[in-house]
């Protein structure tokens, strides 16, 4: 049954061509801002200009650098650098992965106890308060432009994090679909999977007769099948952009998660592929969603029909929805070129063991059934390498 | 083409069975509250001693009798009474009448400029400061609970306003689908009339290749065609409560809206329609919109032809489509036990002509276009007394 549920989701949403034009009247004018970007296409695309500009007359520093997957050591530099030039006020400038790793130096900054990556990405201190951050956001993918998450790797251990705490919702986001036309195809085919799989996660487990939350899912997965090709197709295609856009946002700002059961294994197993193998965020999930559909086909049998027939609109037997629900999935990912064996990707077994290992010690369990533990996921995997 | 766009919705939404003993964690302990409610439903379903002994150890003093259509002059009343008892806190418990009404006092309250009226419904001045607004709805209709907009109605003119400022948001809306079980059937009837016509008014328009917001309202549309018989017929099924109570509030949540063409024009002649005749809200729009959509057809063309293929999941010629979208349209309200025929509420030329005078006086310009003028809402209103 439909669950209690609170939602609250203050971000201010500034969407459309022109828009970082509004940064002066969402910054307090006496701010001492940190503008954080990642490896510099920001100059190339013009974004940098179109946001010095916007802030004339503002005390701006800049720390730029942080990764895909941002690293803990990046970002603490980061912090070192704001701390000493009492900065009052964060502006990420690109990805989710900047605005993850700037949701962490929000609170890692004013924080007091040391060990951030204990305290902070990993919970153990209480939060205590966050310098406020905006956002101009240039890739469709993760949806932290409107979500209080963020995920970070520490390169030393080779591990990755999710860290989700209401102070960590960005003040605004601004996004101008204009600002994504000169994004690699990799790129932009890695935000539609990133942005779909996020959609399953809240979406294909078991059904509770959430019928808001279900037609919203099954809408956002209609636009991102829709929009994904054209959008690599015919990049400067606005309307297409600008849907990819909006979908990629509302696909992960709580809109659909509320009161239904998550599973997020996906993440949780990819997650490990690419703290270990360096794999794409999104490919990694392509590589775990399919096969973990199959392992889970009982489990997940009444929401697979239903994904079946209303996202592909297919028909027949049950059996022949259920096959054909997995087989779309598998379709969709590799029209994006994105490879759903982990054969591609080089994984083997020794991987597969190091994961089993990490999932026994932490005591892992995912899904929303919470039995995903290491021997799930070492079966998953097993059954993503035996194609 | 997708427009831009600014959205921020702060509302917390509480929602579940149980959730009013929410209360004390999100007002104030010091807090002088003043609950306002309509007229007494809160004491014979229990809803008033679950507020109260939530609310124990609170100073509370309380305001009944705001009516349906909630005027100005029983408001302004309230209004003196806060004043009087420095009141710092609104708690509105009851339909979206009393949550509108207490909107419209959380302004006038600390307001000094006087004339009420035309200052603040009326929006002649700036609005200052709002006194803190918490709802325990108990009427899925309105969707107030988490929008910004409040109608207020004036007795002494048989006017009626709607006014819209970002102050008006709720603090916090609890949403607990029990509470409704005991509602008239009339009542939930309107209430689904209302949230339907809602995201028609935001939907029905021309197509701007907005993917997620049409696939949104169609996935609205489409639970209310599910749930509202379904409510009616088994009140104490918490499932249809629970998705008709989500329903209605993000028809009109801000959700739907962005970036698209609205209409409203259904709407703004069904309130004079409530003004002169005293017509419920729903039944009013259900009067006008089908008739609206046959004097609009081709302006609106590819937008009933939408509707009818993926909310009706009709077939056929595009003429078909057509008349199908209208056909349904009339049943699904007819269905609902409202009347779509102006004649059915005894509605006559001496109140097309006040209509007309007064658009005219007004200078009255409403629809996507602009173009719903006097003479428009003549011709609309003479459509539906001729059936």
């Amino acid at each position: 049954m439909f669950n209690n549920f609170t939602l609250q989701n203050p971000v201010k949403v500034i969407f459309g061509k022109g828009s970082i034009a509004q940064l002066p009247k969402n910054i307090p004018a006496n701010a001492k801002v940190m503008l954080t970007y990642g490896g510099g296409s920001i100059f190339s695309n013009g974004v940098h200009e179109q946001v010095i500009n916007a802030l004339t007359g503002y005390d701006v520093i800049e720390f730029g650098g942080i990764e895909a997957n941002p690293t803990f050591e990046t970002l603490m530099a980061a912090v070192e650098v704001a701390r000493k030039e009492h900065v009052t006020f964060l502006l990420a400038v690109g990805g989710g992965s900047v605005l993850d790793g700037t949701k962490f130096m929000s609170v890692a900054i004013p924080f007091e106890g040391g060990d951030e990556w204990n305290n902070i990405v990993k919970r153990k201190a209480k939060y205590g308060e966050a310098l406020p951050i905006g956002a101009v956001m240039t890739l469709p993918a993760t949806g932290s432009e409107m979500n209080s998450i963020a995920v970070i790797s520490k390169k030393e251990t080779d591990e990755k994090f999710g860290m989700g705490h209401p102070l960590l919702y960005p003040q605004f986001s601004i996004l101008d679909p204009e600002t994504t036309y000169s994004l690699p195809k990799r790129q932009v085919a890695n935000g539609v999977a990133d942005a779909f799989t996020h959609v399953m996660e809240q979406y294909l487990t078991y059904p509770v007769g959430a019928e808001i939350q279900d037609r919203f899912a099954e809408g956002i997965l209609q636009t991102l099948i829709s929009v994904g090709q054209k959008t690599i197709a015919n990049p400067e295609d606005y309307e297409a952009r600008a849907n990819l856009f909006w979908a990629a946002t509302v696909a992960l700002n709580g809109w659909i998660s509320v009161g239904v059961p998550q599973d997020w294994a996906t993440h949780q197993i990819g997650h490990e592929l690419t703290a270990l193998h360096g794999i794409d965020h999104a490919r990694s999930l392509a590589i775990i969603l399919p096969h973990l559909m199959r392992y889970k086909l009982e489990d997940k049998k009444e929401k697979m029909i239903q994904y079946a027939l209303r996202v592909w609109e297919l028909s027949g037997t049950d059996e022949e929805l259920v096959e054909g629900a997995i087989q779309r999935t598998i379709d969709f990912y590799e029209s994006l070129g994105i490879p759903t064996s982990g054969k591609a990707y080089g994984i083997g077994d020794a991987t597969i063991n190091e994961i089993v290992k990490r999932f026994e010690e932490r005591g892992s369990a995912f899904g929303e059934h919470g039995d995903i533990d290491a021997k799930a996921a070492s079966d998953i995997l097993k059954m993503s390498i035996a194609e």
